[in-house]
C-alpha cells in the first residue's frame, strides 16, 4: 500500500492528555493555534496506554473520542499511535515478563520506555488487545489517517524466553547443531556446541569474541522484533486493511536492520535532529541530515517519506542544546521535502510541564502561548507548504544506488580487523553520499537485498559481506552493463562471515579482476600517498595490496613499502565496469573519482557546476511534473547559475539564470 | 543550644585503639607530644565499633574510660563519637539488613564504611543501644565536651526498607496518588501509577528520566538521613541534654540538605582538603576553600563552626599527593578562623601503620616521632590558636547574603535543558563569593528557606526552583528595601519543578520586571558580546533572551540574532531593587557589576583596594571587639593599605597604614 | 629439568581440528608448507577439549593420533597441550562450577576462554581425567617433545568456594585471628574481624581500600592457581616423568606471581606481541620486548627459554593493527633468541575462516597458500635458524641483577600514596633495563626470592615491600662486596604492607645510611633539579627528602623548598656499596648514573660506545663458545665498531671493525 495524502502533512506529536483538567482552556487553544500554524496533521496516542487502559482489562477511549472529534472538527488529520512505547507501571508490577534483561542478566524494573521484552507473551496479548480496540474503535473515523505504531523501536532482550527464541532462530537457520558449528566456526576455542539447548546469547560474562555468535544475534534480535511488529500490526491490518502502517524510525540506528523493517509497512518515517549550531559547522550537519533522508527514503523504496519528528526549536538532550538562530527551522523543514519527505512533523505540539522530556522544544513551547518566535516561524513553514502542495507524492529518478547495508555494517562493527570495532563504515558511506550531493547528483540508498537492476551505478564501499545472492546480482549488474564502484574490505567475508579463500574465492574478485593480499592499518601519524592524473593524493587509515589479474591500473602507491602497487584500479566486465578504490583517502580524491566515473558512465549532474556547500535534489509526479530543489547548507549567501529559467515554486516568481540564495535556505523551482 | 568554649580548639581524630598492645609506648607518648604541639582537643571513637562491642551485645568500654582519663589527665577534651560510621563484620554477617542495596538492586557485602542502610531496622536498634550506653558512661567524664555523630554521613540506598520508606514520603507529601502524578507529571510516557505501591526508586535499569521522580528521591534520602541523624541523637539528647551535638560535613557534598542537617545539630563541622599545590593556582584554591568555610558557617546559621577535620601534611587519596608547602599548614588553619571557625582540627593525630588510609597525612607520622617538619608546623600553628584566644566565640556580621540552596543544586544538575545536567550550578555560586572576596565584602551563605530579612543585599544566582514561601519571601525583601541581584534560570519552575507558564507566573517576574522569552545555550566555541558603560564583555554558555514589562535596561546584547535584547536590567519594586543578570560572563563583568550595585546600595568594604589576590573577613564578639582577618592566597608577598593603624592580635604590635604579607598568609588584626 | 632440544625450535599454534572434513587437501598440504618454511615443531591441542572429549566421559583421540603421526613423518615435534584453557559448553552447562563469579558476585555464562574457577572441584576432577588419558596415550610417541599446560592463565574468581579456600589461605598464613588482624591493620575503619568465617574477598560492592586485604587475595588467587598448575600436571609428572612442562606466559602480567610459576615448571615460555608500527616508535617497542625476553628468562631461573607465541604478521586484538614492515618478523625472532630464547613460534600456523581471532597474523593466511609475504618471511626465519643451531642451549653470564617482583608491584599499584595506585613501578623497572642495554651491559632479572649471591651489581628500583628474608639477603649482599642502586619509596613496608617506623626501621636504612623524612609527588607541571658533575638534571613526579646517618651525599637538590636537601647518595656498607637514587629523573641521570657506578664496580660492557637505538647481549654453550648478537632497533642503518674481527653466525663470513647493520636487524657474531 502506497500512502498518500493530498497535501504535505505538517503537524507534530499531540499529548493533550497531559492537559485532561484543561480542557476549556488549553483543548481549545490547541486547536486554534493549529489553524494559526497552518497543521493539517497530529500524532495521538503515543504513550497513552496509562490513559486508555487504566487498569489492566479496563479501558477508557472516551477522552480520544473527544480529541478525535476535536481533530476532524477542525480539519485535521489524525496520525493515530499504538501505545506500545511505554507500558503502564501496573502492568511491569502485574506482568514481569514484559520487562527486559540486560546482557548481564539483571532483571530491568519499571520505568524508562522502548524497553518491553518483545518475545514476553504477556506484552504480546495485551498491545494485541489494545491494537485491537483501537482499530474497532477508530477504523471508521474520518479524522483517522493512518497507523503509527509503536515508537522508536529497539532492541534487545536476553531473558530466558529470548534465549529460547534465539535458539529456535538458530534450529530455523541452520537445521543441524554441525551447521552451526561449521558457520560460527566454532572448532576454535573448543566452542563447538554439542546440541542447541548450549546456546545462550552473547554476554560480557560469557562469549563476546565470536562474530559470527554476535551477528547471528543481531540478526535473530532485529528478525525477532520485525516478527513482533507484524504481530502487533495485525489487527490494524486485519480490521483498517486501506489504513497504512509506519513507525518512526531513527536515522543509522544499529540495532535494527531497517530495511526489513521498511518492508513490512507501508511507509517509512523518522525523527530527525540534527545539532545546529548556527555556524559553519551547519554544513557538516546539513549534509548528514541529507544522508539520513536519503536513507530513510530508501528504507521506504524509495517513496516519499514522512519526517514524523522533528524539534521546532531546540532539544534538550543533546549535550548542549543551543537555541536555533532564525530560518533554521524553515530550512530544516524544506530540507525534508527535498530529499523525498511528504511532511513536516514535530516532536512536539505543546509542551509539558514537568517530567521526562521537559524543556523539549514545542510549537507551543512552555509560555504556553503563540507570542514565540518559535509559533512564528512553524507558523511560516506551516504557510510555506501550503504553496508546495503540488509537490505531495512525488518521487525520485536517480540513477545512482549507494549501498548501506545493516548486515554489512554489523559485521564490520564487530569484526577483530584494522581497527578492531572502529572501520567507520557509517562515516566512510556517507563521505560518498556528501561527495555526490557536492557534484550534484542525487542517489538512492539500498542493501544488498534491493533491485539494483534499474540504476546505472552502484556505489558499494566497504561491502564487508556478501548476503545471499548479493554476489550474483552484483555480476548480472555489471555484466549487463552497470558500473560498480567499490571499495577495501568488499568482499571479506560470506554471509557467515567465513573468510573467502583462494580456494573458495570472493566474488568481488572476478568482478574487479583483482584479489586482495593484505590489507594496511594506517594509525593516525602514519600516511601512504599515490598520484593519479597528475595530482597527488592522501591515504589514510586502509591501504589494500592486491594482485591484479584483469583489472587495469588507474593508480599505484608513491611510497612506503608497497609503492608502485595498484591502489585503483578498473576492470571491464561483460557490457560494464568495475572500480576498485584499495584505499582511504581525503574528500579530494572522492570527489575527483567519482567525477571522473560517473563521466566516463555518461551520467550528467541535476544542476552542474554548484557553489560549495549547495547541492541539488529532484522529484517528479506520475505526469512528469518536475520539482528541482537546491539548498544551501551554509551561513553564506549563494549564487547558484541556472542553465535555464525556471519558476518558484513558493513565489510563482521567475528566476534568471542567477538564483540568489540566503543562508541555510532551500529553493523550490519548476520548470517553466 | 550554641557551643562555646573559651579557647580556639586544637587537636584531631585520636584512634588509639590502633595501639591497644603498646600502651605504655604509644599512648603515653601520644600525650606528651599532645602537649607538645598545643593541642586541647581529641576526636575520639570514631569507627571503634568493633572495639566497643566486639561480639553482638557485648561490650568493653575499658579502654576508652583510659583514653577518657588520659585526656582529663593531660587537659585536653574530647570530641566523643558515636561509632556508626563503619559497623563491625559480625553485624554484617548476623543482620544483613545494614547492608545497602545499590540502584542496580545488587546487595552490597561488608567492608568500606559510611555505607550503612539507614532503613534498616536493625541497624537503628544497635546504634541505639550503642550510643545510650556511650552517653550513659561518659555523660559524667570531664574530658567530654561534645558528640561527634557518626563521620561524613551519605546516602542511599535501594533496599525493599528504602523502597517503602519512599512509597511513605510520598503518601505523606502527595495525600493521593493523583496529586503525585499530577506533581510529577507522570501524564507523559505513560508513567501514571495505580497507587503508591507502583512506586519505586530511580535506576538505570528502569527510571532515571523523570527530574521530578529523581528530585523526590533525593529528598527522600535526605529527609531519611536527616530523620535517621534524629534517631541516632535521642538517647545523646537525652542523656546528656547539655551536650552540644554535631557530625561532620564535606562542604558541597550534593547527597545531603545540608542546611537541613545543619538545623538539627548545635555546631556545624566539616572536613576540609584543599589541594595545595605549592604555586600560582592554590589562589583558585584558598577561594574554593574560603567559600566552603562560608556555606559550613551558613549550615550552622552564621554561628562559629569546627573545622573538624584537615590534614596536618598531605592527604593519601587525591589523585596527586604532594608535599605542603612551609607554611600552608598555618594558613590552612588560619584561613578557617577567618572564615569564622572555632577550631583547627586535624585528621589525624597519629598515623596507622597500615590498612586503609595508609599514608594519609598525621601530627605524628609514619616515623611515629616528633621529629618531622610536619609536627613542627601543627605545633607552630598551636601556639598562634594560643595567642587568638579572644576569637573564640566571635560572629560574623555581614550585611550581604548570597543564596546556595541544596535543592536549587538537585534541580538544576537533574535538569534536561541547557547543558543535559552540566548548568555549573556551584561553580556559578562560587564566582559571585570569589567576587565579594575580591572586592573586600563579607558574605553569608543562606539557602530558601533562611531568614533574609536582616540583609541588605541578596545574591540569587540560577535560583532555579521556587521552594514554599521563597517567591513570597523574595517580594518582601525587596518592597522592604533590600537588593536583590539574580539572573538566568532563575524562577523557572516551582516546588515540585514544573515549569511556569504565562498563565501562571515565576514570582520572578514581577520583582524583576521582565519574562524569559528563550535562553541560548552557548558552546565553548561560541559567544556573544555586550558593552556596558563604554567597556565590553563576553558572553559565555548562557543567554537568556526576556521582554521588559517594567524593568529598566542597563545593557543590551551587541551581536548575534539577539542583538539589541536587554542582558543586563535593574527594577524598582516597591523600596528596593531587583538586578538581572542575564547572561553568564567572565568575571570582569561580576565584579564590575557587584562594585556598581553595591556602591548603590551603600555597601562599603571591611577594606578597601585590596591587592589581587588577598581578600579580608570580620568576626565581632558580642562586646563589639572586632577581629579582621586579612588574607593573602598566593605565593608572592602583598602589601595591604589599611584606612588606619591596627594591631596584629598575634604579636600585639601595631600596624601603620602598610600591612606586609608573606605568601599564604592571614594577618588577624583589631581595631586599637 | 632443564629442557634441552638440539635445534632452535621453529613453529607455532596449530588447530587442524578447524579443517577436520578436509584431511586430505588442508591436513596435507599444512605438513608440506611446515617443510617449506624449515619448521621442526607445532603446539597442537590448545583449546581441542570439545574435540577430545565430544560428551563428558565419551573421550575421542583418533584425530589427534592422525595428527601427531603426521607429525612424526614429517619430522616435526609435538609441543602438546592440555586443553584446560577453553571448556567445552557441554561442561559447563552440566557442572556450573566451572564457572567463574565477578568481583561484584555475577555468575559468569559459558563462553570465552580462559575464565575457569581454579577452585571448582569438577574443574579439577575433568582436568586430571583428560590429562591423564592424554599422558598414557601419547607417553612414547616418538613426536612428542613437550607440555604445553593449558593456555595464558589467569585468574580470578570469588564463588563460594574460591571464598573458602581465600579464608583457608588466611588461616594457613596467620594461624589465629588476632594475626591477621594485626597484619592487616583491621583496627582502623571498625574491620577487625571475630573470626575467619567473617571474611570475604575484595569487592567493589564491599571491601576494596584496604592494601593488606587486597594484596591478600592477590596473593590468594596467584598461589591457587600455582597450586592448580601442580595439580593440573600431576598426571605428566607421573606418567612422563622426562617430559618437560611449560604453561605459556604473558610478560608482566600482573593477576600472577610468574616467579612462583616458573619455580613450578621446567622450561619459561611466553607469547610476544609487540606494537610494530613501521617507524620510529618501533625503537621504544624493541626496548619493550627485550625487557620482557629477559624477565621470561629469570621468571625461568635465566635458563634458555621459549618465545612460544608470535605473530608471523598482524595481530587483529591491538587497536590498530598495521602490516609489518618487511623484515620486521625476522627481527622479532632473532631477538628472542639474543635474548635467551631456543625458540621462534607463532599463533598461528594456519588462520581459520571465521570465530574468534579470525584476522589474527598466521603462516598459512586466509588465502590458504604459500604464496603471501609472511609466507615467504617466516620461510627465510626458518633459514636463518638453522644455521643458528649452534646457539640451542647457551646461556647468559652476566653479572648485573635488575629486580622486579610480582608482590612488589602489587603492593606498590595498590598503594594510596604519592599518585594513588598509578606509581608506574614497571616503567621505572624497564627504564633502568633500557639504560643499561644503552650502556651495552646485559642483565638478570630476578625477583626478592631469587639467589643474587653470584652477581656483581643489584640494581632494586622501588623495592617498596621486603619479602621475607629480603633485607637479610640485601645486607649480606653489600657486606659481601656487592654494589646495590636502589631508590625512592625503597623498603618502605614489611611483608605484610606495615610502614616502618624509627622504632622499628625498614633494613634498607642502614645499608644505604639514610632514612627518609617525607616524599612529594610533583604533578606534570612541577619539577625540581639538582646538578651533579656540573650537569643539571630535572627531577619529575617522586622527590625524596631524607637524612643522612651514615651516607655521603653525591648530589643535593638544586631548588623547590627542599634545596641544599641531598638526592642522590653513596653508602659503603661492609665491602660494598649502596648507592641511593632518591628521585625519578629523565634518562639522561640514569644512563650517566648507571656509566658512573658500573665503573666504579669495574664492570665492562659487553660492546663499548654502541651507537644509540643498538644494544647487545651475550649468551655461553658451556663449552664456552659465546655468542654476541648486536641488534639495531631502529629504522636507520648504523654502524658499531668492534674491538676485534668476529664471525658473522648466519653468513659465516668474518666482520672486521665495523659492523654493518640494516634497519630493525640482529647480527650474531662469533669470536674467531
Amino acid at each position: 500500500m502506497k500512502f498518500h495524502y493530498p497535501e504535505l502533512l505538517h503537524g507534530g506529536d499531540y499529548n493533550p492528555e497531559q492537559w485532561m483538567e484543561q480542557k476549556d482552556t488549553i483543548w481549545k487553544q490547541d486547536m486554534q493555534y493549529a489553524r494559526e500554524a497552518g497543521i493539517n496533521t497530529l500524532s495521538i496516542g503515543i504513550f497513552s496506554w496509562a490513559y486508555l487502559e487504566p487498569e489492566d482489562g479496563v479501558y477508557d477511549f472516551s477522552w480520544m473520542d473527544e480529541v478525535m472529534d476535536n481533530l476532524a472538527a477542525n480539519g485535521i488529520k489524525a496520525v493515530l499511535a499504538t501505545p506500545s512505547g511505554a507500558r503502564p507501571a501496573w502492568m511491569a508490577r502485574k506482568y514481569p515478563s514484559v520487562l527486559r534483561v540486560t546482557e548481564n542478566r539483571l532483571n530491568n524494573v519499571f520505568g524508562g520506555r522502548h524497553n518491553a521484552c518483545y518475545s514476553s507473551p504477556d506484552y504480546e496479548r495485551k498491545v494485541t488487545e489494545i491494537n485491537t480496540r483501537l482499530a474497532e474503535r477508530y477504523k471508521d473515523h474520518p479524522a483517522l489517517l493512518m497507523w503509527h505504531v509503536s515508537n522508536e523501536y529497539n532492541n534487545d532482550c536476553h531473558c530466558p524466553r529470548c534465549q529460547e527464541r534465539f535458539r529456535d532462530w538458530c534450529r530455523a537457520r541452520y537445521g543441524t547443531i554441525e551447521n552451526l558449528n561449521r558457520a560460527w566456526w566454532n572448532s576454535f576455542w573448543s566452542h563447538k556446541y554439542s546440541c542447541f539447548e548450549e546456546i545462550i546469547s552473547p554476554s560480557s560474562l560469557g562469549e563476546e569474541e565470536n562474530v559470527a555468535h554476535l551477528l547471528a544475534w543481531r540478526r535473530f534480535s532485529s528478525d525477532n522484533l520485525v516478527r513482533f511488529f507484524q504481530t502487533e500490526i495485525a489487527p490494524l491490518r486485519r480490521i483498517t486493511p486501506d489504513v497504512p502502517v509506519t513507525t518512526n524510525l531513527m536515522n543509522t540506528f544499529s540495532g535494527l536492520d531497517y530495511y526489513a523493517l521498511g518492508r513490512a509497512m507501508d511507509v517509512s518515517s523518522w525523527d530527525n535532529y540534527p545539532d545546529w549550531r548556527g555556524d559553519e559547522r551547519d554544513l557538516k550537519t546539513a549534509r548528514i541530515s541529507a544522508f539520513h533522508h536519503d536513507l530513510m527514503r530508501g528504507v521506504g523504496d524509495q517513496k516519499p517519506f514522512l519526517m514524523m519528528e522533528s524539534s521546532p526549536s531546540s532539544v534538550n538532550w543533546h549535550t548542549i542544546n543551543p537555541l536555533r538562530k532564525p530560518g533554521t527551522i524553515l530550512y530544516q523543514g524544506l530540507q525534508a521535502i527535498a530529499h523525498g519527505s511528504d511532511s513536516v512533523q514535530y516532536f512536539q505540539f505543546r509542551a509539558g510541564r514537568g517530567g521526562s522530556e521537559q524543556y523539549h522544544g514545542a510549537v507551543i513551547d512552555r509560555t504556553g502561548t503563540n507570542r514565540t518566535r518559535t509559533f512564528r516561524e512553524v507558523a511560516e513553514v506551516g504557510a510555506t507548504l501550503k504553496q508546495l502542495k503540488g509537490v505531495a507524492g512525488s518521487e525520485t529518478r536517480n540513477q545512482i544506488a549507494l549501498l548501506y547495508d545493516w548486515h554489512v555494517r554489523w559485521a564490520v562493527e564487530g569484526a577483530w580487523m584494522l581497527h578492531r570495532h572502529h572501520e567507520r563504515y557509517v562515516e566512510t558511506v556517507r563521505d560518498f553520499h556528501i561527495e555526490l550531493g557536492r557534484l550534484g547528483y542525487g542517489v538512492d540508498m539500498v542493501d544488498e537485498l534491493s533491485d539494483i537492476s534499474g540504476y546505472k551505478v552502484l556505489i558499494a564501499p566497504m561491502a564487508y559481506i556478501m548476503r545471499p545472492g548479493f554476489g550474483e546480482k552484483l555480476k548480472a549488474f555489471v555484466e549487463n552493463g552497470g558500473t560498480l564502484i567499490t571499495t577495501y574490505v568488499s568482499g571479506y567475508v560470506n554471509d557467515e562471515l567465513l573468510t573467502y579463500m583462494d580456494a573458495d574465492p570472493s566474488p568481488i574478485n572476478e568482478i574487479a579482476g583483482r584479489h586482495v593480499d593484505e590489507c594496511d592499518a594506517l594509525d593516525d601519524r602514519t600516511f601512504a600517498h599515490f598520484v593519479w592524473n597528475g595530482k597527488k593524493y592522501r591515504v589514510k587509515e586502509v591501504a589494500e595490496l592486491s594482485t591484479l589479474t584483469t583489472a587495469q591500473t588507474l593508480a599505484v602507491y608513491a611510497d612506503r613499502f608497497y609503492a608502485t602497487k595498484p591502489c585503483f584500479t578498473v576492470n571491464g566486465y561483460g557490457m560494464g565496469r568495475c572500480y576498485y578504490i584499495a584505499v582511504r583517502t581525503d574528500e579530494d580524491f572522492l570527489n575527483d573519482a567519482l567525477r571522473y566515473i560517473l563521466n566516463e558512465a555518461n551520467l550528467q549532474p541535476i544542476l552542474p557546476k554548484l557553489p560549495e556547500g549547495t547541492w541539488a535534489t529532484e522529484r517528479y509526479q506520475e505526469d512528469g511534473t518536475r520539482f528541482v530543489f537546491v539548498q544551501n547548507g551554509t551561513h553564506e549567501k549563494k549564487t547558484v547559475m541556472l542553465p535555464k529559467a525556471m519558476k518558484d515554486a513558493v513565489t510563482g516568481k521567475m528566476v534568471y539564470e542567477q538564483l540568489e540564495m540566503g543562508e541555510l535556505s532551500v529553493a523550490v523551482l519548476m520548470d517553466e
